[in-house]
């Protein structure tokens, strides 16, 4: 037996013991064809929304990252609860088309037609380069628009604990600190309108501790732009970097800390009582909230072992199978959704359907005892899900999605 | 600077200094728009085949593995050239369809729909377990058909230096060999029309010996088989695992030693001589055929190291950014397609557009000296790339595929 990341908290079974999403079975989401599905219970993001602005009261905005999950039904219930959209390519520009919400734009890979799209839109454009300053400052004057411009800085320090770090070290993401003043100073000559900065130093963080530590030092950071430029920001991305449970002995966030930290600091720095400060959050909106469900389509014996077959895999939940900047491939939660009250009786192989070992969801996990037919729960997969993998590899039948 | 996996030997630069691919220059095979292209060289798949048929003479048959890639094209061509398909989902199945070949079918999670399909196109079905026996004989009962059947079989014995081992452990694939026999004698005794048995013993392998010598051993297994059960298989699948150099200091097969091993054996096996064997081939035929070609969206500095940002990235290309199956990312063999007969003088990150630090398709790599709007080369594309790879994440262009 191998350990798995913590079921998150926000499911419970129904009266026949079925895991149970927005009131409906897990059975029940899927329909008679061999096509797993993905849930998103819409109270999770809304009890994570909640959770936010009991901590960072009205001092810091939210933004949703689209990246996370830019499924439409989805982005629609975000939009009426965070304060903008940032978005990573302009395929995502026209996925949030028609939500009214403050836009900006990153990526380290902008081309003219993206800059030009965002132009178009009035979408804060986060700068990654001084040559993507140049070729956005002459596509405005091209399309006779102002253009709004944000400068991401390579951040000078890293971010503890993440499961990705973002800087500290030379990076295709943003302009080195020392570069940002002049870039800033030059953007402003150039009629821009300069809306300020972008910082974004890590992802999945499990320590509050770190993450406060880090939105300190990035205020630091800009109290000494401000000092160089004289230029006073209108609005400074904080990035995001919140992480969740997926593994064994991980413990969630405290965000109290990192709130109390933030609201602290800003409160003695009465010059930037003006500016707008955001986080930026995908994962921790929305990763727990999204249930990948898959039937058990064979279970065998192999060499003493037991192995479940089940109808999804991962070209839906890559992330899962260990394949997606893992080092070593570790267990995410899974249960049996069908018995989902029963005892875990049952250890087991959960692989995938498709022609290679890779695609492993379950390594000699612990399951309720667990027949053909039976629906496979894999939690923590409302970001970086569906989209996040290969979902033409084998050709396997598309997974739905559903919103609880 | 970081090593990279050697060029494969089949491309040149045209008179301007061009990666020529087809006889057309790379910067060709991309439109004016930001979205990368996949080049697959029929003359190097053919030269494969060419190099197969001599090395296996008459007595091995030539199956393509659909799964390396589908393209609806590659298909086409290749179809004139090898003896069968092998499938792993009623999806290629569909993709395959009206390409009059032998088929087969293989793959853990085979669902009743899957069953059906191939049931009604007289595939063989390579069994994976005694539950899918029983689910086949009864559907096939239920469609009025006799169903081909084949065992796959969980291999007793591993492909050493494999870069996926796929024998001598537990396994999702195939039936373990003790348990062989029996079922082969209850589809026979169900009236099925059986075929034989399929072994797969690993996958990526670069020693002819390993490969020659689990080859050699599936057919001491098959002896064993028709001594415990008297039934003489009218095919055997030996699988394939004939590997490509994709990394620094690795070499290419010498697939003689494969067919005279073979060979050899076969012609001292006069009780197989009516036993059709078979090779499934996928990334050996069609993998160095492809190049992934993206261009560069901006040259930048960042603490000394200099960034080429392309319009491309691990969206299309997951395994050579290092997110497929690898333990340590090392650099796939990259190039700078439109100065490819320049010296290498400049040592740089080659980034895709994704806003993630996974996005990183070379590596601290040597490069000719490149401008943005230069386009980059990734080689051994020709398998396990797009449809490997998460086509929607970020919502970025989809890639073009061409037959050159």
């Amino acid at each position: 037996m191998k350990p798995m990341g913590p079921i998150p908290p926000f499911f419970e079974a129904n009266s026949d013991g079925q895991l149970c999403i927005g009131g409906k079975a897990a059975g029940d989401w899927l329909g008679d064809e061999d096509r797993p599905a993905f849930v998103y219970a819409r109270a999770v993001i809304d009890q994570k929304v909640d959770e936010f602005r009991a901590a960072m009261r009205e001092r810091v905005a939210l933004h949703y990252a689209v990246k996370a999950n830019p499924w439409r039904p989805l982005l629609e219930w975000i939009a009426k609860r965070v304060d903008g959209f940032d978005l990573a390519s302009r395929g995502e520009l026209e996925r949030v088309g028609g939500l009214d919400l403050p836009l900006s734009m990153a990526g380290p890979g902008k081309s003219d037609a993206d800059l030009v799209a965002a132009l178009r839109k009035s979408v804060i454009i986060h700068l990654e380069s001084e040559g993507e300053a140049d070729r956005a400052i002459a596509l405005a004057e091209a399309e006779g628009v102002t253009p709004k411009l944000a400068i991401r800085i390579n951040p000078p320090f890293i971010l503890k604990g993440a499961g990705m770090k973002m800087g500290g070290l030379a990076s295709q993401f943003g302009v080195d600190a020392e570069r940002v003043g002049p870039l800033a100073q030059r953007l402003v000559s150039a009629g821009a309108d300069f809306l300020g900065y972008h910082l974004y130093a890590g992802s999945q963080s499990l320590s509050a501790e770190a993450i406060a530590q880090s939105q300190l030092a990035t205020i630091d950071l800009i109290e000494k732009l401000i000092a160089e430029t004289g230029i006073i920001p209108k609005e400074v991305n904080l990035g995001g970097g919140f992480g969740i449970p997926y593994f064994p002995n991980e413990k969630p966030l405290d965000i109290n800390v990192i709130g109390d930290a933030i609201g602290k600091r800003l409160e003695e720095r009465p010059a930037l009582s003006d500016t707008r400060f955001i986080l930026e959050l995908g994962r921790w909106l929305v990763g727990e909230a999204g249930v990948y469900l898959t039937r058990v389509l064979d279970r065998k014996q192999s060499h003493g072992e037991t192995f479940l077959t089940t109808d999804g895999g991962m070209h839906h939940v890559l992330a899962a199978s260990g394949n997606l900047g893992q080092f070593l491939r570790r267990n995410y939660p899974i249960a049996n959704a069908s018995r989902f009250a029963d005892a875990q009786m049952l250890e087991a192989n959960v692989v995938g359907r498709l022609c290679t070992p890779l695609d492993l969801l379950g390594d000699e996990v612990m399951l309720a005892d667990t027949q053909v037919g039976d629906v496979i729960a894999v939690f923590c997969q409302g970001a970086y899900g569906l989209t996040a993998s290969p979902n033409d590899f084998l050709s396997q039948p598309v997974a739905r999605e559903h919103l609880a």
